[in-house]
C-alpha cells in the first residue's frame, strides 16, 4: 500500500520527451516548449493540471494545462519560455477539480429545476477550504473574496438565482484554481529535465584551422600570435567559433611523418592528436605555438571580436605522455610490461595509447579527464570539440559533461563521432551539445532529404543538434575532389542554410583544395595533420567572399538560427533541391534552391506550398536572392528556376 | 560518480515492452517471448548479452542474445517459454566479450603473419581468469579444460599453428562464454516483469446467467441448486466460465422496479447491483439464491464439469449495506449528514452509494475491498468480473489486483469498463487479466477490421486481452434488434472466432431475444436486471446448437486459442469479412468468412495470401467448413464465396 493516498489522475504520454524522462530535452535560451500530455481519472469528475517548471536557481512557476478537446483526454500547456542557461526541472501536477465538478453539476440541476440547497452548502464547504488556504498563504485579499462568495452561497435568505450567480463568479473560479485543495495530487513518476544551453549551442559558424600553419611566411611554425593577427580576416568571413586541433605537446616516439608515413624526419612536427611528451600532456601547450599567456591573449582577442576559441579534446596519449609514466594503470599493460597501442588489426597506431576505462583506478582516471575540461574552461575556453567520444564509455560522458556543466553551465561540447546512428544519438542524449553528422556523405537530393528529415522531424530533434562540417582534415569527399570550385560553393551553401550550426576546415576549404593523398581516399594530400603548411589565403579562385556573404545572411536571418522549421519542397529536376526555413511568426521566410550538379546547368519548376508560407494564390509575391540581390516576382505555387555551376544556388527571402 | 564502474554496453529499445518497463507484459502459461534489444558499446570490441529470466520461485535461467546483423546493433533472444503462473522478472546482462575480441584480433594478425607471441600470452591470461571462476563455481572439469587450453596458448615450445588452433577450440569458446569475466556488467535500469496467467486468462467461452431466473417452473425465484441442475445443458453448449451477476443481498431502500422504474412493488426483487442489506454486503449471499453451502456446491459441481464460476464484483453499496452504517466515512457525507448517492445530473441513482476513495480512512477501505476478493477466492472462485472499474482509482486497482494475486496467482479479473480507450488500456496495464471491448458496437467490416487490428497489432496486445461479449444485460445492440436470428448467428460466430475469449449473456442470446425496452434503447424489455424471468430454453428458433458447435470448434482448433495471429483478408464485397488465425507451426489454419448482412445473400471473391498460409500457387488445396463439414477444393489466391442469412458464415479449416 502506498504511504500517501495516491493521486487519482493518471499522467501518460508526455510530449516532447526523451526516453520517458531518462534524458533531458535540449533547448536554447529563449526557446519555448508546449507540452502535451494524457490526463484522465476514474469517474466523471472534472480534472485540472499544470506544468510545474523549476528554474536552475530553484524558482518555481506553474503553467496551466488546457484540454485539447472533449473526450480525448489530451491536454496542452502554453508555450513555456526558457530564459536562462542551466538545467530546469519539469513536473506535471494533476488533480480532481472538485470545484469545477461541483459547479457543473450545480448548474445542470439548477437548469433542471431540482432542489440545490444542499449543493450550495457543499460549494460553500469547498470555498471554506480554499479560504483557509489563502489565509495560510497570507493572501488576505483573496481570502476575503472567497469568504464573501462562500457566505453568499450558503445564505438561504438570498434569491436562488443570486447564489447560483455567485457560483459562476469568474474571480471565484480563478481563486479556487489557486487555493482549492488538490489532494491527492498526481505527479510524474520521473520528473523531466530540460537542459537549456546558450544560443551558440544551436546557431554558429565554425572555422577549423591549424595554428601551426598560421605563419605569415612559408617555412615557419605558426603560433597563437599569428592566429591573433589573422582574426580580423576570420571575422570578416563571419565565423563565430575558431576551432583549433589539439594544442598540446606532440609525442616524439613513433611520431608520424608527412602523409601519415611511419618514419618522421627530425623536423617533422607530428600529428597534434598524438598528445603528450616530456613537455606535458592534456593541460600543457605545445611550446612552438606559444605560451599560456599567448593562448589567453588569443582567447581574449577572439572574444573581443565576438568570436570564441574551441579546443579539441582527444583523450588518448602519445607514448611519451606524462600519464603513461605516472599512471600506467590507466592503460592496458601487456604481458611483457609494454603498454598497448591503438590498433585495428593488422593496422597499428603505435603513436597512440588508448586509455583503459576498465582500469581498477577508473575513478582517478575519470577525475583527471574531467579536470582537463575544467583546466581549459578556467582559461576561458567554453567550447570543446571532443575527438572520438564513441571510443570512451557512454556512462563516463554522462557523468563528465554534467560535472563540467555544474561549474560552467555555458560550456558547449561537440561530439566528433562518425559512427553508427544509435551511438551518435546516445552521445547526444548523454549530454553532448552538438554532433557531427553524415552531412559530408549526403550529396544527392534523396540522401539529403531523408537525412535532414530524420534529424529535424523525429524524436532526435529533441536532443541532437547537428553541426554540418563541409570538410574536415580527415574528410575531403569525392564530391569536392571531382566538382571543382562549384562543388565547394554548393556544399558551403547547403551547410550554411540546412544547418543552424555548420563549419568548414580552412584555409583548404575556401581555397577549394581538392587533391587527395591518393585516388579513392578522403585524406588530403600533404595533410596538415602531419606537416606545417603555408596557405596563400588570397589565392585567385578562393571563395572567402561567398563564405563571408553566407555568414552575413545567416546572422541577418533568424530563420536560419534554428532547424525545426526545415521543410523540403518539390522540384521537378533530380539535381535541384529546394528547402525552406522560417521563424514561427513567419516574418523571416527563406527558400533555398541548390543545383547539386557542379558540372551542368539545371532547370526545373519548384513547387511552393503557398499556405505553408502564408502566401496568397491570388497575389504575386517577391523572392529576393540574398546572394545576388536579384528580386523575382513570382505567382502561384509553381515557379521556374535555373542554376548553373557558376550560379549554384538561390537563397531567396520571401518578401511579398 | 557511480559507486561501481558502470557497464560499457548500452541497452536500449527493448521489445516487447510496456511503457519502458513501468508495467508487466501479460502472457499465459506456455507462451513464448523472443526479445529484441539494441546493444552497443564504445569502441570496437565484441560484445555479448543474455536475457536473464527469474521464475516466480526465484530460479534463474539465461538465454543468449544473438546479433540480428552486422552493424545494426540489434540483438534477439531465442523464444523463451513461460511454464508457470506468476510474475517473472526479466533482466538483460551485457558485457564486452574480451575473449571474442582477442580471438578475432589474434586470427587477423596470424593471417597477416605479424608476431602474435604477446597476444597468445594475453589470451592465456583471460583463460586464467575464467579458470579461476570455474574453480570458484566448483566446476573442476571445465576448469581443467580451460587450464589445458591456457597452457597450450602460452606454451612457446608448441608450433604456432597449434596454439592458434587452441584459440579456436569450440569447447573453449563455450566455457569462456560461461566463465570469462563480465565486469563491468550492464543491466537494465528498470528490470522488466512478465505476468504469466493460466490458459483460461486468454482462451475461454463465457456464459452469463441470472441464477434467480434459473428455476424450472415459472414464478419461482431461481437458486444455486437450479443452476446446478442446468450445468449439464451449459456444458453441452461448450462454455468454460459461468458468470453470475452479483449474488449478494439486495438493498431495499430506493429499490428499482421492473424496467428500471423508480417504485418497486413489495415482491419486486430489485437489481443485484444494488448490493447490501441488513442481511449483509459483499461477502454475503442473497438468501433466496441459497446458502453458502449451496454456493460451494455450485462451485464444486461446475469445476467437476471442467467449468468455473465467475462472480461479479461491483464496489458500490445500496443504502442499507452494512458499510453505510458501520463505515459512513467510506462514503461522501453531505452537509445534512446524508450520504451522497450516485448521480449524473440531473439523473439520480438513489439505490446506489458510490464509495469515496478520497476518504481519510482509505487504507481500511482498500483493505476491505481486497478482502472481498480474498473471501470469494477462499470459496473457490478464481474468476471475477469487475463492474465499472474505471470509476475507482487506478492506483487502487494496481495495488489490489497484485495483493489478491500474491495469494492466488491463478485469479482472473475481467474489467467491465466501457469507457474511453486510454482508460480501458490503463486498467489492463494496472493488472486486469481481460477487458470488455467495443465489439458490440463494431458491426461493419471497416469497424471490425480497424478495431481488431488495433487490439492485435499495436502495443496493446502486450497487456490487454479482449473478451468479446456479443450481448450483455445492458447491451442489446440495434444490429441484434433488427437482424433477426441471422444477426445472432453472425455475432456469435464473429465473437467466437475473432476473440480467443468471448461471451454471451443467456438465455436471451441463444433464444434470440431482441425486444428493447423502447425504440433507440440498448436495454432489454423486462430486463432480468429488475425482475425474475422464466426462459423456455428449448424454444424453437434457439441457436444453442450453433453455439455448442462453435465452442467445440474452438476447443478443437488451437488457432482460436490466441489472438496474435489474427489477419484480415480481402473480399471484394463490402458485406463480407474474411480473416484468419493460425498456430505458429501452421498446423492449424482457420479462415473465417462472415456475411455481415443479416438480410441478404452476398457473394464475392476472397483473396487468400498463399504464402501467409504456406500454400502453393500450383497445387489445389482443401478448405473444410467446420460448421457444415463441406469440403471445397480451391486453387490459387482468389476464390468464390456466397453466404446467405441462413448460412451466415464459413469457418474453414485449410487442409490441403
Amino acid at each position: 500500500m502506498p504511504d500517501q493516498p495516491p493521486g487519482r489522475v493518471i499522467i501518460e504520454n508526455l510530449e516532447p520527451d526523451v526516453d520517458s524522462g531518462r534524458f533531458p530535452l535540449a533547448r536554447c535560451v529563449g526557446d519555448e516548449i508546449a507540452w502535451s500530455v494524457d490526463l484522465f481519472a476514474d469517474g466523471h469528475e472534472h480534472l485540472a493540471g499544470e506544468v510545474v517548471v523549476k528554474s536552475p536557481e530553484g524558482f518555481v512557476r506553474e503553467y496551466p494545462l488546457q484540454s485539447v478537446g472533449h473526450g480525448i483526454d489530451r491536454y496542452r500547456s502554453p508555450e513555456i519560455k526558457f530564459e536562462k542557461v542551466g538545467t530546469w526541472t519539469i513536473d506535471i501536477h494533476a488533480w480532481i477539480d472538485h470545484f469545477a465538478t461541483w459547479k457543473d453539476e450545480l448548474l445542470k440541476k439548477y437548469e433542471a429545476e431540482v432542489p440545490i440547497g444542499l449543493e450550495l452548502r457543499e460549494g460553500a464547504a469547498i470555498a471554506a477550504q480554499a479560504q483557509a488556504k489563502a489565509v495560510y498563504n497570507g493572501d488576505y485579499e483573496s481570502a476575503a473574496h472567497i469568504r464573501s462568495c462562500k457566505e453568499a452561497l450558503e445564505n438561504e435568505t438570498l434569491p436562488l438565482a443570486e447564489r447560483v450567480r455567485t457560483a459562476e463568479d469568474p474571480k471565484l473560479e480563478e481563486l479556487m484554481r489557486m487555493f482549492a485543495p488538490r489532494e491527492p495530487l498526481s505527479t510524474l513518476e520521473t520528473p523531466r529535465k530540460v537542459r537549456v544551453d546558450r544560443e551558440r549551442a544551436v546557431f554558429g559558424a565554425w572555422y577549423e584551422l591549424f595554428p601551426r600553419s598560421a605563419a605569415f611566411e612559408p617555412g615557419r611554425h605558426g603560433t597563437f600570435r599569428d592566429v591573433i593577427r589573422r582574426l580580423d580576416q576570420i571575422e570578416a568571413m563571419g565565423f563565430d567559433i575558431i576551432y583549433l586541433p589539439p594544442i598540446h605537446p606532440i609525442g616524439r616516439k613513433f611520431r608520424k611523418g608527412p602523409n601519415n608515413s611511419l618514419e618522421a624526419g627530425p623536423n617533422d612536427p607530428g600529428s597534434p592528436w598524438a598528445i603528450g611528451s616530456e613537455l606535458g600532456g592534456h593541460t600543457a601547450i605545445h611550446p612552438e605555438l606559444g605560451t599560456e599567456e599567448d593562448f589567453r591573449d588569443l582567447v581574449r582577442e577572439t572574444q573581443a571580436r565576438g568570436m570564441e576559441i574551441a579546443l579539441d579534446i582527444a583523450f588518448q596519449c602519445a607514448p611519451d605522455h606524462p600519464w603513461v609514466r605516472d599512471h600506467p594503470e590507466w592503460f592496458r599493460i601487456r604481458p611483457d610490461g609494454s603498454i598497448r597501442y591503438a590498433e585495428n588489426p593488422p593496422k597499428k597506431y603505435q603513436d597512440i595509447h588508448p586509455l583503459n576505462f576498465e582500469s581498477a583506478d577508473w575513478r582517478n582516471l575519470w577525475n583527471a579527464l574531467r579536470d582537463v575540461f575544467l583546466h581549459w574552461a578556467r582559461q576561458g575556453v567554453k567550447v570543446f570539440r571532443v575527438d572520438n567520444p564513441h571510443t570512451k564509455p557512454f556512462p563516463f560522458w554522462e557523468w563528465c559533461l554534467e560535472e563540467v556543466r555544474r561549474d560552467h553551465p555555458d560550456v558547449i561540447f561537440l561530439s566528433e563521432a562518425f559512427t553508427r546512428p544509435k551511438l551518435m544519438k546516445r552521445l547526444a542524449k548523454a549530454g553532448f551539445t552538438q554532433s557531427y553528422t553524415y552531412f559530408t556523405w549526403r550529396n544527392d537530393k534523396q540522401g539529403l532529404t531523408e537525412y535532414f528529415t530524420e534529424l529535424t522531424r523525429t524524436e532526435c530533434r529533441e536532443y541532437l543538434r547537428p553541426n554540418l562540417f563541409a570538410n574536415t582534415p580527415d574528410i575531403l569527399h569525392a564530391f569536392l575532389q571531382d566538382g571543382g570550385p562549384a562543388a565547394f560553393r554548393i556544399r558551403a551553401i547547403l551547410a550554411a542554410t540546412l544547418g543552424a550550426t555548420y563549419g568548414i576546415y580552412g584555409p583548404p576549404y575556401e581555397l577549394c583544395e581538392n587533391v587527395p593523398v591518393k585516388h579513392g581516399s578522403e585524406e588530403y594530400l600533404d595533410s596538415e595533420k602531419y606537416e606545417v603548411r603555408f596557405w596563400d589565403r588570397e589565392r585567385p579562385g578562393n571563395i572567402s567572399g561567398l563564405i563571408g556573404h553566407l555568414n552575413r545572411i545567416r546572422k541577418a536571418n533568424p530563420a536560419l538560427h534554428r532547424n525545426d522549421s526545415l521543410a523540403f519542397h518539390e522540384v521537378n529536376a533530380p539535381e535541384l533541391i529546394a528547402y525552406s526555413k522560417m521563424t514561427a511568426d513567419r516574418n523571416d521566410r527563406l527558400l533555398t534552391v541548390v543545383n547539386l550538379d557542379p558540372h551542368c546547368t539545371r532547370a526545373g519548376m519548384v513547387t511552393i506550398p503557398l499556405t505553408h508560407f502564408d502566401l496568397s494564390a491570388e497575389r504575386d509575391y517577391a523572392v529576393r536572392d540574398l546572394l545576388t540581390g536579384d528580386v523575382y516576382r513570382w505567382h502561384g505555387p509553381t515557379n521556374y528556376v535555373e542554376l548553373s555551376p557558376e550560379r549554384t544556388a538561390h537563397v531567396f527571402r520571401i518578401e511579398e
